[in-house]
């Protein structure tokens, strides 16, 4: 059998203690798979002494991700500190520099510095792997980079924030609102006590960033994606969406378009009877259309400290069986520019909620505003449900046949400004599924 | 850039001309993925002349598929000949004694000769990929082999069989008899003019033979395989599941159990709220439950030329790019024994419809049957639909809570003999879903 793979493994947080474990109690199965036992070489927390129910004692400490990365006698470097920048960012690029293979669990670190590690990666010989970043135990990346190279993608969309789907789904199927599902799922640890980063849909948009670039090819761009996150979806939104054959889900796509790369991260309507709408609680799932395959779907666990240790162990493995790909699935200076479409240029349908007062022509002038923007209606359901409206006003829901964003949002600032409205229009995009 | 690629293609029917032309008319997409050029050198067909559109004049042609395999300067051979023994096993053994890499797509070939050829392949340094053998686009060997490699599985379950979730899904959704739907199928070429292999189970039972190992790390067993088709299913069996919850689905299921490695086929009861029940027509679907992931889900087309294509591209690609990992996961050498558990010893709960005579005490007797062979009942329905049946008997269906196989079958044959049925009693498997 070969020489062991030494590991240095940086941070021993969640994903990093139950990789240790594991690496620890399975070591001949991995040996087996791996085609050579993998060890601990070197660790770095900042608490020695805390139990993680594994004995490290073993493997060479440092108090810092950089020393390891630098200094340590390792094949493979673990990246699992987290944060863009600082020593994750750091530690990563000492590695690399080393030509060492760096393993990696960090989203935000490759969202923003994803192309120009890719590109020290290749100067230096190195590769880095990253199957745990994006959706923890689906194999998404593996299948993007790997599976489909022969396909042209057009479309990959998923939902890829837990917190956000166990959220949807506590309130669809429960009926509780909104800050109350929050505030159970703070107790619960489904959500942090800042919650921003998950609900606000900035944690999709990561990594849909880097989806993104797998799919097309092209340069990681953060920046460009549009963001808008749940807080704002009502379980009168989401009875609505069932009773129209929709379900209310937070989706990430990268999708292409005559004038370039769509990327957006908001609350959906989807089909009910489609795949992805049985997607309930904590679960992931990602979809990607091409011109070889139609549609695959991949659904799993998103995060958990097991799931991640799983994705990592998977890029371990192969660094162990000396597979050794570009990073993101071609050289680097091979990627293509990424080229933005706006999302105002953006097609599809869209669900319209309206708060319309009780005034004799609010009806005719909305029709007439929604008439001047080309938009043409599926359906329209005005009704009143006991204790939803007060006497004043009446809602009213304005399905949209195809039409853009730009004549959405110009139709919706006029409808505002004609003063038939209390509040503002509410509006949720509607994606077809293929 | 590195020197070509040079493929090496046997068999240029619906797969193989989809391969060709695809290689040629992305040739400068596949050579940025693949980092180096890839080149049809060598073709075997045996019709020359035949218009595949694609220009294949530039690539050495041969008769047979052995003196390619032999003699052709490649370094990746194409097997897609098809069959398990005669030429598909004697190129690809030629392909490998030379130490090439051989990728197929030929399910026969690895579900009976898989180990031998892992075998031969280790010996001479050679590597064997077939992705496409299995559930077509679902990059489904990939993610077994490499993905999961830090988990244990305990059970692989899918859909793999599109002929068959065809007929079902349109005999659901249109309650059209399963000799008609089938007439339809062939008619349009969904269903061979034979159509024992698919509607049979055999096809399904091939690929799951595959999953086993890959899954449990042991040796491939075809023979040991419990399979059961589709054609007992009748329209009122589906309709019962649709009232009972459940949807109808042929599923290939390799479990780990105390006794050992059950593998079977069969038409089977899943929650029709789970998102494999959702899975309709000539898609595909592969389950993986593991001890680190929980369950994870992959859908996607199961067959064609253009998503076979796709799956060798994906193959042909890892060769360019220099993987090289075992066939099955783990050195040949390392493979564990498959160790069978008996069908006899399956767990699960039952459906039972039975034709019941009107005869006093029938009802009394079919209960003690059951009690006496410890299953309890779960639910028990006993009802007459308009025209489904004579005026002297009624159906009556039972849903057993979980018991073995054995003790229904007891049960069963112990009903048929006590006189009170006309005709054999229906029974289906009903899978738990995680």
């Amino acid at each position: 059998m070969d020489r062991p793979l030494r590991l240095g493994i940086a941070g021993l947080g969640t994903v990093g203690a139950s990789l240790a474990r594991l690496v620890t109690a399975r070591a001949q199965t991995y040996a087996l798979r791996a085609g050579r036992p993998i060890e601990i070489a070197a660790v770095c927390a900042r608490d020695r002494s805390k139990d993680r129910g594994v004995d490290l004692s073993g493997a060479q400490w440092f108090d810092d991700p950089v020393a390891l990365a630098s200094q340590a006698e390792i094949d493979v470097f673990v990246e699992l500190v987290g944060g863009s920048e600082g020593a994750a960012l750091d530690s990563v690029k000492a590695a690399l520099n080393r030509g060492l293979t760096v393993v990696t669990a960090n989203k935000a670190l490759l969202a923003h510095h994803g192309v120009s590690l890719a590109r020290l990666a290749h100067k230096k010989g190195a590769t880095i792997l990253f199957e745990a970043a994006v959706a923890g135990g689906i194999p998404i990346i593996k299948t993007m980079r790997e599976a489909l190279r022969g396909n042209a993608t057009s479309r990959v969309y998923g939902i890829l924030n837990g917190t956000c789907n166990y959220m949807l789904t506590r309130m669809e199927k429960e009926g509780i609102a909104f800050e109350d599902v929050l505030a159970d799922a703070q107790r619960l640890g489904y959500a942090e006590a800042d919650p921003t980063f998950d609900i606000g849909g900035f944690d999709a948009a990561h990594k849909l960033a880097i989806l993104t670039s797998l799919a097309f090819g092209c340069e990681i761009d953060l920046e460009s994606i549009f963001v808008e996150g749940i807080s704002s979806v009502t379980t009168a939104d989401i009875e609505a969406a069932e009773e129209l054959g929709y379900r209310i889900k937070l989706l990430a796509v990268a999708q292409r378009t005559e004038s370039g790369i769509e990327q957006r991260v908001h609350p959906t309507m989807i089909p009910a009877a489609s795949a992805l709408a049985q997607i309930d609680g904590v679960t992931n799932a990602v979809a990607i259309d091409t011109d070889l395959l139609g549609s695959i779907l991949l659904a799993g666990p998103g995060a958990g400290g097991d799931a991640t240790a799983s994705a990592v162990l998977s890029d371990v493995i192969d660094a162990a069986r000396g597979v050794r790909l570009p990073a993101l699935g071609v050289e680097p200076a091979r990627l293509a520019p990424y080229k933005r479409a706006r999302m105002r240029a953006h097609e599809g349908g869209y669900y319209i909620r309206l708060s319309v007062l009780d005034q004799v022509g609010a009806f005719a002038s909305i029709a007439r505003r929604m008439a001047e923007n080309q938009i043409s209606l599926e359906s329209i359901v005005q009704r009143r449900r006991e204790g939803e409206a007060d006497d004043e006003t009446r809602p009213v829901i304005l399905i949209t046949h195809e039409t853009t964003e730009a004549a959405v949002r110009k139709a919706l600032d006029a409808v505002s400004r004609d003063g038939h409205l209390r509040g503002e229009p509410r509006m949720i995009r509607i994606e077809s599924l293929s």
